[in-house]
C-alpha cells in the first residue's frame, strides 16, 4: 500500500479494491457491506421509516473531541434521531484530495467505525471518489441514513403556547473548538467539541411521549437558528433567559475573543426539546441521569407575545432579538 | 439573490434557507421534501429495501449528453435498478465551491428534477455545503437512494459455465465523451454521455425471472473491469468475442487518438447482464424494441477455460488477457 491517496485510488479499478479490501471494509465489515455490490439489501421489519443525508467538510478534519469520522456518523444518527427514528443504517461517501495521508484515513475509518458500534448502527453500503491536488480539501465524507420510525408524534405544529424550551448541555462548544483548532488556539483554551451519538438521549426525551413536542439538533447557526425555525411563519414565539443558557466558561471565552456568539455557534451533542410543561421538571431530572444530558436547562419558554420570533431576555434585564444567522459566521464548521 | 455562491450559504443560517427554498426546492418539491426537516419520514409498503450511495465528483459538470445533475440521479437510480429494486427515493447533497454561479446551480437542479420524475423516484431529503474557493471544484454531489427489492434471485453466486454475456448497447461512450469535453476535442468529434436511466431496461430483463444471474451497470473501469469483478475468486472465466462488442465508430477513434481502451471507459447508461443462455436470443430482441437497448448484442459466455479471468478473443485471432483497471486511466469521470 502507498502511504497516500493517488488518482489511481479512484478509479474504480484495482487500487480501489485495494483500498476498499485493505483499510475501509476490515473495521466495518458486516453481512450487508461485506457484499460490496452497487447497493445493499436491506430486511427492515417496519414500513414507517426516517431517510436522512448529510455533507460533512470540516476543516481541519482532526479537531478537539472528534474528527470528520465521528462528526458524520453522528451528524446522521443524530438527524434520525431526533425524527423519534431509531438509526439502522449508514451509507457512507468519501471524496478524498490527492495526496491524503493513508494513515489519516485509517484512523478517520476507525473513528467512524467505533462510532457506528456505539450507535448501534452498520454502514452497508459506500463510494470512494479522489479529486486532483488542489481541487478538494483533504476528505469530504457524505453519510445518509436510514431509521425505523419508533415515535411518530413529533412536528412543528404540535408546539403551543405554554411549552417549555430544554436545551441538553452548554451551548455552540462545536464552532468554539473548531474556531480554538483553526485559530490554533488550542494551547490556550481546552474547549472540545460536544460531538456524540444522541440516539440514546433523544430516546430517553421521547418516552414521555406526545407531551414531546418537537427535538432537533441545533448544528450549523447554532440554538438562535434552530429555535427560529420552531417558530417561523407562525404566530408563537420563543422566548429565552439568558442567566439559564448553559455555557461552558472556556467557550465563552472563546466566543468573545473570536466575536462569536455561542447562542449560534454550532453544536453536534446536544438536542433542542420543546415539551409540555407538565413533564419538564421530571425530564431534567432524567437528563441530569444521563451520560450526555448532565448540563441540560429548562432556557425558556413559548408564548405569543412576539409572533414568529425568538426573544432573549438579558442578563442586563434587556430583550434582544435573536433572528436567523446571516451572513458566514464560522465557514466549513460541520 | 446573488449571481454567485458565497460562504454566507453554506452557514445554516438565513442565506442557507433562501438558497434552499428558492433555487432547490421549488422544482423538486413534494410533500416529503417541503417539511424540510432534518430527515423524510417515509411510508413505505415492503419490508426488503435496497440502499446505494455514490458521490458525483465529473469535471467538467456540464458535458456532452448531460450533467453532474442527470449523472447524480441516473448513477444511484441505476445501482438500485440492477440489484433488482424499483428506485423510489433520493437523498441529495451539495458541496459547493464559493464563487459557483447561482445560473449553473439553477441548470443543474432542473437536470436533477427532470431526470428524477423520469426516473419516477422523488427527492425527499438534502444538504448543502459551502467551501472556499480552492477547495473544492465547482460542484460535488452525493446522492444516495433507497428502492423497493422487487427481483431478489440476482447474484455472483447463481453465474454458471454456458451463461451468455449480454451488454445493452455502445461501450465507452461516456468516458471518451469526458474526455473529448475535457480535451476541447467536441468540435471535432460528437461522442455524446450515454447518461440514461436504466430502471426500465433492468426491470424488461428482470422479467426473464432467475434466468437472469447479475445485472450490473459498468461504470468507472468500463466493462473489463464489471466482468472480472463477477469472476474473481471464483473457478469461472469469462470470453469476450471482440467482433462482437458494439463501439460507436466515433468512440473508438477518440479512444484511439486519447490512448484509451473503450473496454475500460466508463458508461453511464449500458447494462452487463449475465443471463442462462435459453433466454439470450429473445432478451436481444427485446432489448432491441425498447429506448435504451437498440445496440444491445451477445459479447462473450462464462467458461471454465480461463478460471477466474476474463479472456478477450481479438479480431485478429489473438486472446488477450482483460484484467482489472490499473492506474488512473480517466480521472473523475463520475
Amino acid at each position: 500500500m502507498d502511504e497516500i491517496i493517488t488518482l489511481s485510488y479512484g478509479s474504480g479499478g484495482k487500487k480501489t479494491s485495494q483500498l476498499i479490501e485493505e483499510i475501509i471494509l476490515p473495521p466495518l465489515a458486516n453481512k450487508e457491506l461485506n457484499l460490496l455490490s452497487d447497493g445493499a439489501i436491506l430486511e427492515i421489519q417496519s414500513n414507517k421509516l426516517a431517510f436522512s443525508t448529510d455533507s460533512f467538510v470540516v476543516s481541519p478534519y482532526f479537531f478537539p473531541g472528534g474528527d470528520i469520522g465521528k462528526l458524520a456518523v453522528c451528524g446522521t444518527v443524530n438527524d434520525l434521531s431526533v425524527c423519534g427514528a431509531t438509526p439502522m443504517y449508514l451509507s457512507l461517501s468519501f471524496i478524498i484530495e490527492e495526496g491524503f495521508k493513508i494513515d489519516d484515513l485509517k484512523k478517520i475509518v476507525s473513528s467512524i467505525a467505533e462510532t457506528a458500534q456505539k450507535c448501534n448502527v452498520k454502514v452497508v453500503t459506500g463510494d470512494t471518489k479522489v479529486v486532483e491536488k488542489g481541487k478538494g480539501d483533504g476528505i469530504f465524507i457524505n453519510t445518509s441514513g436510514i431509521g425505523v420510525i419508533k415515535y411518530d408524534f413529533l412536528g412543528k405544529d404540535k408546539i403551543a403556547e405554554g411549552d417549555t424550551v430544554i436545551v441538553t448541555g452548554t451551548v455552540g462548544d462545536h464552532g468554539a473548538a473548531i474556531m480554538a483548532s483553526r485559530n490554533k488556539l488550542v494551547d490556550e483554551f481546552t474547549v472540545k467539541s460536544d460531538c456524540a451519538p444522541l440516539n440514546e438521549l433523544a430516546e430517553l426525551i421521547l418516552l414521555y411521549g406526545n407531551k414531546v413536542k418537537i427535538l432537533r439538533d441545533p448544528t450549523r447557526g447554532g440554538i438562535a437558528t434552530t429555535l427560529n425555525e420552531f417558530v417561523e411563519g407562525g404566530h408563537l414565539s420563543i422566548e429565552l433567559y439568558e442567566e439559564s443558557i448553559p455555557i461552558n466558561d472556556e467557550t465563552n471565552s472563546l466566543c468573545e475573543i473570536l466575536g462569536i456568539d455561542p447562542l449560534y455557534s454550532a453544536n453536534e451533542g446536544k438536542i433542542l426539546a420543546i415539551v409540555d410543561s407538565s413533564i419538564a421538571d421530571n425530564l431534567i431530572n432524567d437528563l441530569h441521569n444521563s451520560d450526555y444530558g448532565k448540563n441540560a436547562k429548562i432556557i425558556g419558554k413559548v408564548t405569543k407575545n412576539y409572533p414568529a420570533k425568538v426573544v432573549l431576555h438579558t442578563l442586563l434585564g434587556g430583550k434582544r432579538i435573536l433572528s436567523k444567522l446571516t451572513g458566514a459566521q464560522l465557514p466549513r464548521i460541520c
